[in-house]
């Protein structure tokens, strides 16, 4: 009886050590770079770790969103403004994590930029609409990950994609569920050619939550249709209209 | 016995009438609009249907292209030459298909056009790299399908998305894949949108073919290792360039 439980009393805290193995240690000692980080799962993110000691250095799209984050973090966090679809901005950036950084490398990349309008049915949309999300969510992601991966290797760090389930699951028109099913491609093919360099690639799938990127990303297709040709709303009709309006407010909640 | 002969008999030409009522018919009042006709798939698509007495539109990006398809087609074959990544060129090919169509409408549009490189490893790659291959192979084939829909509608017809194997499995760096992938959540929403309207949506994955799309690919990764800088070389080496390279002539044959 007493044999049985010590063994138990054993097995319980092998799976301890185990536990407490997979945890990253000297969190004070790494650099983490996140985008988008005025709103939303980034703006958590960057909190969470600043909380937790780690560096980070984020990036938000505006001065505002910037300093409403410095408000709320510890003086470890350092924020700048960066626009993913600029290749100039992109490399300034670039520039400043190199400085912030310094010989300790970007232990983490964290690609969490990402837009959700315009969408709607394919047929109301044009090719600059489909082209402005790609740019951001699949274009702006690749070009940030290509400059910060000297960095991210000096660390043997980790890249992580924030993708979405529309990247495997394509649920409604647009450049969104192209964009994020372009990230999966991506992330796939980086993360096997990164690995005999020690730095891994993953990616995130959330599912629907309740972010502003789901809020601003399509109030009402209203602006979408009242542009269309009146022989394509005459295909589609004012019910059609509707009734994808009501879907709308029924995603968003 | 001859009761059962008959019956097999009976059943045999059930089998024949049913397999007749998948044929299209009226070949020869169809009109099909198809992309990238200067070589590969679509130059062997043009000539088959012309054979088969459709009214074939193609496209090339060439005029060399359009001429060498003219001479080797019917009268009924009409070319012209097309960027589908120049806006300006798709809506003027847009109108140049609706006058030939007419009333009738377009039955069926294959999205065939494509490009392969640049590709190689990611971290070799610019942005600009990634873009090119973005450019043609999902934009430009988004820009074509909704210039076009407005005649598939008219005739109730189709859209055939030449995708790829690599739209489902992403086996090689740069902007090739995620494309492709992207071929995919476009055509799957698509799909679903003009169901209603009676026109059907599909796509085509070839795996490995020797079209010329797979030869132009990359003859060699020479040109991007060269323009490396020395400090990347060093950590991939001149043996992984050189495996990766021995690995593209496998591919290519």
């Amino acid at each position: 009886m007493w044999l049985y439980l010590a063994a138990l009393l054993g097995l319980y805290f092998l799976h301890r050590w185990y536990q407490e193995r997979q945890m990253v240690g000297n969190l004070t000692e790494k650099y983490v770079f996140i985008t988008g980080c005025s709103s939303g799962f980034g703006n958590h993110l960057a909190r969470h770790l600043d909380a937790r000691g780690l560096w980070v250095l984020a990036t938000c799209t505006t001065q505002k969103g910037a300093e409403q984050l410095d408000k709320v973090t510890s003086e470890r966090l350092k924020t700048t403004v960066l626009d993913v679809t600029s290749k100039e901005s992109v490399a300034a950036v670039t520039e400043w994590v190199k400085e912030q950084v310094g010989k300790k490398g970007l232990w983490g990349l964290v690609n969490n930029a990402g837009i959700g309008v315009p969408s709607g049915p394919n047929e109301w949309l044009t090719k600059d609409d489909f082209a402005k999300v790609i740019n951001v969510n699949l274009l702006g992601l690749i070009d940030v990950t290509l400059h910060m991966l000297p960095l991210v290797r000096r660390a043997r760090g980790r890249v992580v994609n924030v993708c979405s389930v529309n990247g495997c699951l394509a649920c409604f028109g647009g450049g969104y569920c192209p964009s994020k099913f372009g990230v999966e491609a991506f992330s796939d093919t980086l993360r096997r050619e990164l690995h005999p360099f020690g730095i891994k690639v993953s990616i995130v799938e959330p599912g629907s939550f309740r972010t502003p990127i789901q809020s601003k990303s399509a109030e009402s297709y209203e602006p979408l249709w009242s542009r269309l040709p009146s022989d394509l709303k005459e295909c589609y009709g004012q019910k059609y209209f509707e009734q994808c309006d009501k879907t709308l407010v029924f995603i968003n909640f």
